[in-house]
């Protein structure tokens, strides 16, 4: 089977850490580049831990990494420390050897779309900006990729960094509503569904046992992701936000999607970052604006809840596998 | 046990119908009022409706009925028929024969918390127009008040009428919001418990055998009820919306309830009419703007999931027994 | 020449006192009532310092004065302390021994505006909620009046209260989009035209040496209000804001007005009060939303630039002159 | 005197075309770079409209023209007509002959930023997205520019493509709004100036007769725009919006500035566009909310009402020398 290209667009983050590893234990995918996003934390310190785990993975040599957008498009947010001063929790992981790439994560994006036109699929696993910086530089970038799946948004349910929203989106709502207005082929994958993907310690703790370098690795970030949890929602466990992500752009079977349109609320109180969510039966409806009707038109598709297969059990079991 | 006051403020409305009668048929309270407020279908219609079912369960004589407030203080929206053009599907009520009273709803709703002080419970199944004239014209209103039990909004669930509204609070947000934010104690009965109640056609069938004259009445209406979720929604049965607004009021096992702020979506986009609910713990999140953290300081009571007794069978029991 | 029916809503407020003064000294109006609104200190106040102004102007006996809606029906904002904090700044002005009406403003105004029907003129000095609240209750207030004239607003220049907002709309910027849209025929004299109406402390003097006690009584709160703007903003000289309003509603040539929408800006931030005025000629351009386009059939009357007759010099003239 | 570097990033557009004939007929500026915005017509014909004025002017083969940013960052809005469907009105030019650049302007601007660290002045005649673009791939380049100066804005005065919004502004407001939060040290030349520099036929007449063909060029293009006057809003004469913004940049006596803080409407309604001026006198007026008193620490420079030159009289005379 010919190996499809993907870039991996991510804030890592301790989720998006293990959103790699799942990522290149899956047999389908070419990973192209894996670009840094400012999300979790400062794109400084999301592009130094994105090398770093390509190093701590062995790719850093054959995948190249890039520096994103230096800011969100919507105006600064306070941060949190959920991920640890430096977004990967506890662990210390030493820099890749490779020197780094001077070129931007929305230029590479832009650059790959041309190499593999409508072939390319891109997994965003952090805001939406370094996408919508690269629409804005040329819009057209959305009619040569073939499919952009997105961790990120609550369609019919709450938020979980707000009464109404999730954190990716509400870290950069203007560059989602961006990104699901521009007509670009989407799967949103939200907390619809990532809510119902947990990690518990068990799990944790099978991916540890399977004893590879790559599996302590990931269990290790993952203890802290746990970890976290328990500090900050009492919970005791966790959920698979971003490897999901992968998981879904993998095999549609992991969600139940259906189709229509999203709108981002990008103001700067109660509303921003909230995913409204109007399925296509609704858009006919007479109670929407004249804005809202028209933006009815431009479609993608949302992941609404679990599909028919169980994805932490495939989560579990393919990190407990060799990398090839 | 003597009957405690309360005022009923409500469109008929179908279901307020069937919510006038369930709230007749339980012991605990004595009715002072019957307001009219705009909302299903415009004041004027009603105050004719309420008139008229008042005088079908021959209360006309001893309760007064009052017309409302002649518009929602938002613009007003674009109305929708799913309770036929007169609001009541295809009954012909006659009006009663009592002469029509020439007070407001708003000025009966502050006398009589002025006569009842601290004892008045208000349960309102429309829109809050009524109440927030109350306010408006006397802020003190919401410290006279015992109890506020209003039909509507979602709190963690999407809306009905659009993807984040339900009908009552998106057909006057500014009211709902001026009162949710006035400090009068309240208790939010909306779409998160209300589409746990199902009404199904036995059900209807149910009621009607019970051969009275108003449980036939009620059947007749809640059948036109049924008709409009086929017709509308292509759904087989109907929610108890209204009914279960008394419901709470009277038994509060019939819904768990959280404590925490409500802020409305007043704009006419997109988020007109959503109920955003803060729980209390999420108060402290920095997440706030200065005037949303402002408003958390402001707390009612929401119901969030059905409570451990179930309504349906209590409110179609009670519909069979002959009335007092 | 028969006298024309007017009702004044006011928050006294020291130009809303000489408002009064210029009022009863204009031949051509009947004062039926004199209503008290909040707003530069709360109703409480303002109730209690139009009582007061009606006794020290001898008309407590012949023109009720009637307490207004108990608060905005915007968000309550912060609020200043430029009329003192009475509200009538130094002045020690004793109440009236007329019993308090027990009626509110807006059942009054809807009262009169059947009494008077197409005829009754309202000027509006303060903020809108009397009005809007009226409207409220009945809608069809707006087609009875037959001219309400107020002051509020900044329609092609900036705002006095923020960059944007004049102070009496920003103080119920709800009220003030109700009434504006509500179809009842009106006339915005704001800082457009005010700002054009100097009062200076020789016209202050002048009206002093007239010797009336009225003339008296006047001056000495002229004298604080002008203190107030040195104090507040530095100038030597205070504006006509609330007498010109009086003066546009008695003789049009003392503004030039232009037809056209206003629409009110009623979200919490930076554009709270904020009066856009568009103008017959503007309202087919295609950049404006469905919602704003529909708004441009709401017409109503705006001063924008002084008129032929200069406003200040008949204003001191008609206050040195005895009351009928 | 040595020359001080200069980028002017222009929608052309009648006016920007004379803007660049003011620029090039100034001693003091070395035009680096002639970048391409969308704005009055799409950014397809603004490069290539920029590429043919080059070619007129005979700079293509000293100053490079890039293409810029693909679309605005906001939403695309409703264009218009009035710089005819070229952009260049009834102008036939022919492109340059130098093959076209490769590389977008948000990256020259970047790579600019670096070479002329603390030295560079930018000149915006279009929308700010280009300036937006770069800012975003790079927040530093806020640091590193000398000075923005920017075409766009009403500070005290109605607007023109709506009641409150001047059209540079208007096309795309998040670009503005990130650009004047940014911390980049820029002035404003708005239509609180603009209006006040008007363009008569006699001018462009006295332009036309100085014979040389960069003035008949520039005189053709200007009746052209004088026309479009004419057609569109019926006056007799035009503004010269863009070229001000040059003569700002060269000599601030053609301008009154002041100091203070813009934040821009960025909603999709009445507001799109507003630039709204708090002066540093009025940030510390405790009627701003929180969000706004923290964008007051963000502050530039405002024109606000013509300098102590006339700068049409500079204009006319400069586009008649030959250029050197």
């Amino acid at each position: 089977m010919p190996r499809r290209p993907l870039v991996l667009d991510s804030d890592p983050g301790l989720d998006d850490a293990a959103a790699l590893h799942y990522l290149l234990a899956r047999p389908e995918w070419e990973l192209l580049a894996y670009t840094a996003v400012g999300g979790n934390v400062p794109v400084d310190l999301t592009f130094r831990n994105a090398r770093a785990l390509a190093a701590a993975f062995g790719i850093d040599h054959d995948v190249p990494v890039y520096r994103g957008a230096g800011r969100p498009i919507s105006r600064v947010p306070i941060g949190g420390d959920f991920h640890g001063a430096s977004g990967l929790g506890s662990a210390e992981l030493p820099d890749s050897a490779v020197p780094e790439q001077q070129s931007l994560a929305p230029l590479e994006l832009l650059r790959l779309s041309h190499v593999y036109e409508n072939e390319l699929t891109v997994v965003a696993t952090g805001p939406l900006t370094n996408i919508a910086a690269a629409l804005i530089l040329d819009p057209e970038f959305a009619r040569r990729v073939a499919h952009l799946v997105f961790m990120g948004g609550a369609a019919l349910v709450p938020g979980n960094i707000t009464s109404v929203a999730e954190f990716n989106i509400w870290a950069d709502p203007d560059a989602a509503d961006l990104v699901v207005a521009s007509g670009i082929p989407y799967t949103m994958v939200g907390l619809d569904v990532t809510h119902h993907a947990p990690l518990t310690a068990d799990d944790v703790a099978k991916i540890d046992a399977a004893g590879t370098d790559h599996a302590r690795l990931t269990a290790a970030l993952l203890r802290d992701y746990l970890n976290a949890y328990l500090t900050f929602t009492g919970r005791d466990h966790g959920f698979l936000h971003d490897p999901l992500a992968i998981g879904v752009a993998s095999d549609e079977s992991f969600a139940e999607v259906r189709t229509g349109c999203v709108v981002v609320g990008t103001d700067l109180g109660l509303h921003r970052g909230q995913t409204v969510f109007i399925p296509d039966d609704a858009a006919q409806t007479p109670f929407l604006t004249e804005a809202t009707r028209a933006r009815t038109a431009v479609k993608g598709n949302v992941a609404v809840a679990p599909g028919r297969s169980l994805f932490p059990a495939d989560f579990v079991s393919r990190l407990r596998q060799p990398l090839q």
